[in-house]
């Protein structure tokens, strides 16, 4: 066989496999929006079904062969090159999916069942001893996992963080969290000492759900989701699913006693969307037609929740709407007062509540935190206490039980370490895309403040979606903005948002 | 291998090709009901991948072999055994999946795709001539499927019936509408002539859509629909679909205007929704985890909507509600003269708006037409004129154009011969068992006055539910009611309904 045919079937079978994988996206979807409860165990059974096909087809050995002819091939187009690119992506998710042994693989599926179990009747309980044992197994999985897959020079949670973050490693995160936190905590500090506090209980009013969802939905479609190829639905956690060209699902909340719940979440997932819906759709199944990483993909809803929906020239143009669709509410609020109470800042214990600023260092914690446990030097039993010294260092508060310290988070009973730092590094990125972005199509606030988000939405679409899996993360960063990632850009956003909104220096 | 090992490996791979196979429903459910417009091409990508795959597990060689050597068996318990019955109907489903080439398969698929969108074509355009030689080229190809099937003794029809009425033949189904319609024409006509007619101004005034929903859900479950286990949505062709144990999804449409088309499309929905919940889930993709028939099939929704939900005693039950639930509509209508609006009976064009005496010679008229297209005695250029001179005969008016006469139904252009009869032996099942039921249970109609409908509900999943497909629906109707299929209960029925209402002899 030609390399020419060699390849083509290579990306036959990489489609014919994301298509069968997107079948179970449908489904997972389903499960959460629309599956009656009595229906739970003929879905799992589906599920399984499909995931085991998916996988079998993803490690067959037939792949395995046309990667190994593939890699010799010497006329397959430049370094960089689309076929180049696509052969890459699929050799490194090979051999992620063939390294882990099938027993491993089934007993990190068994034991994080139980784990989450167990994590569900801990948390209840705020009883920490019931979790510890599991953590214990859990980790012990992921230290195999992470020799299975190999590291490099590197260490152990680098093999984690890669599944997550291609290409992304546990010092390099450090190098650019540590600057982060270093500026971060003086700043929630001074912060927190302020008198200028908003009025919070402005958006604590009751904004009839009805009006949430309508207002919602505009604001989505405002910023660029196009609903002719995707919904917003009701889920009890919400998330984004793209299910494939096309056809991309959005899943909020709505509670009528707290507006930004529902209104910053479901511009989070449309900013979700938006990637989802900028792929190149011709690509669909091959890395060119893929998101980069889970941190790029934050940065994506992070910078529509929070560079763009809470910044002030957003507001200049939504809030009259907004005055108009929740006029009980906000009917004699004046705009400035509700934008502050939009961007209120305060430490908290609980992550996914937690405000832009102090967000980032729920995440170092963890980070820190997973990266001991992993290398042994901290050991599960000592996990409570550190947690909450760490957390009194960060916060200035201390959690008073463990369900609102370290047992608040599903990940590690799930066995996802190593997921956590790529919700900072999507802040981050964010900060830094939006710079650049702002340099390059002169004064996005200006825009904003028309309504006028295509702009920015489109610049996105050219140098982010487009560009599918050409990049990783780090080099994505480099080749957009023309510099390494740095926490500079999160930094100078944060401090030209909230020192005059706090009226500090 | 032993006989038990054969028959453990045989129903291994059945449970698992129905659960790929249901897949393919939630899909296409979603399909249906949520897609966003530019979802249609990934989707047909994705159903056509499950559709492959579940064919090539359906039909793979070892299937065959273990079907071979369990055909030999004699070890495999009684005849009418759960085991002989389930191997009975896999060796049906197989040969039938085998028998036809698959270039046979591909080209109806394909000629099928392109009839339909002709038909659309012609149907708008009231053109018949557009869509002719698409019926002559399906016919052709549809000859040639009942040639590769078989029919023994028979007629080329009784293949393609057989398909969706297993063991049925076009000569048993003759037989039983004949005396059908030599009673159906004389009480159509004397309806047509009786002066005591219905206001039916009364069911399109207005009733909100909101209610209509909430109204229909209330009697849904009523009747034994489990939302526990199921969902009511919306979509432009209403239909049930069942998942698998657990999740059976009902879906109607509303029109302020018309209250029966919702409310009656919702119980007819629900009575097949009733049959899926009723079937042993254990044996969930196995012939005794599944229903009959189509006949029989409709047979449970035609009870619920027409047997009971038109019934005088049913209304004695919910009319009040009714008329809480729609004051303007209802608030000043006699229970009688609702009851009889609700069951308005007159010739018209339309089957799917048929009302439920004129409906079995809508019937009639298509199994008549298509076996003689079928055998070649009526050419499809001849097809409207006949269409029309039957409909004269039966109904006593002419269409103006096609697209009220042979041009209305999408069954030809997709393929779907031998499909209508299911429609009309439903009908008369439903009748035929419903009078067994009132003759085991007592008075049915006290209980519905009662809103009991507990005890019907009971006896249908014993008798019917949970047989599986032990008994084609020839066999099973003689064992469930000590008789053959008669035409005599649906007239029993009728005659003692529609006489009184219309004041007749």
């Amino acid at each position: 066989m030609s390399t020419q045919e060699l390849y083509s079937e290579l990306v036959t079978r990489l489609k014919k496999t994301s298509l069968l994988a997107s079948c179970s996206a449908v489904l997972g979807w389903d499960e959460q929006v629309n599956m009656p409860p009595q229906g739970a165990e003929h879905r799992a059974n589906q599920l399984a079904l499909l995931a085991g096909m998916t996988h079998e087809q993803s490690t067959s050995s037939r792949v395995g062969e046309l990667l190994s002819q593939l890699d010799e091939a010497d006329d397959l187009g430049p370094e960089g090159s689309d076929q180049r690119v696509i052969v890459r992506e699929a050799r490194r998710n090979y051999d992620r999916a063939t390294k882990l042994p099938q027993r491993l693989v089934e007993e990190i599926s068994r034991t994080t069942t139980l784990a989450q179990q167990a994590w569900v009747g801990a948390r209840k309980a705020r009883d920490y001893s019931q979790f510890q044992s599991w953590l214990e197994q859990v980790l012990n999985l992921k230290r195999e996992e992470a020799e299975a897959i190999g590291y490099g020079d590197g260490q152990p949670y680098d093999a984690l963080l890669d599944d997550y973050e291609p290409g992304a490693t546990a010092a390099a995160v450090q190098a650019a969290f540590e600057p982060l936190r270093d500026e971060l905590v003086p700043l929630v500090a001074a912060i927190g000492e302020s008198s200028h506090k908003p009025n919070s209980s402005i958006v604590t009013r009751s904004y009839p759900v009805s009006a949430q969802r309508e207002f919602g939905l505009k604001a989505a479609e405002a910023i660029g989701f196009s609903f002719d190829a995707g919904r917003l639905d009701i889920a009890a956690h919400p998330f984004c699913s793209g299910f494939g060209p096309g056809d991309c699902r959005l899943t909020t909340r709505y509670d009528e006693h707290h507006f930004p719940g529902a209104f910053f979440g479901t511009l989070h997932e449309a900013g979700h969307g938006i990637y989802e819906q900028g792929l190149n759709g011709d690509a669909f199944g091959t890395a060119l037609g893929e998101s980069v990483s889970l941190g790029i993909h934050e940065s994506q809803s992070r910078m529509w929740e929070n560079l763009v929906g809470r910044s002030h020239p957003f507001w200049e143009f939504f809030y009259p709407q907004a005055q108009q669709a929740f006029p009980e509410a906000l009917g004699n609020v004046p705009l400035d007062d509700f934008h502050r109470a939009v961007n209120d800042v305060r430490p908290s214990f609980i992550r996914v509540e937690a405000d832009e600023v102090t967000y980032n260092l729920h995440i170092m914690l963890r980070f820190e935190l997973e990266q001991a446990m992993l290398s042994g030097d901290l050991k599960p039993v000592d996990v409570p206490a550190v947690w909450n010294e760490t957390f009194t260092r960060y916060f200035g508060i201390t959690p008073e039980h463990d369900s609102d310290g370290c047992l608040q988070d599903i990940h590690w009973s799930a066995g996802l370490l190593g997921y956590f730092p790529t919700y900072a590094l999507g802040n981050m990125y964010a900060a830094q895309f939006f710079e650049s972005a702002d340099r390059d199509l002169g004064d996005l606030s200006d825009m904003f403040r028309r309504g006028e988000f295509a702009p920015l939405k489109d610049w996105l679409r050219k140098n982010i979606h487009q560009q599918g899996k050409r990049y990783h993360a780090q080099q994505l960063v480099q080749h957009v903005t023309g510099e390494p990632l740095s926490h500079a850009p999160l930094m100078r956003h944060l401090n030209n948002r909230f020192k005059p909104l706090y009226e500090l220096n």
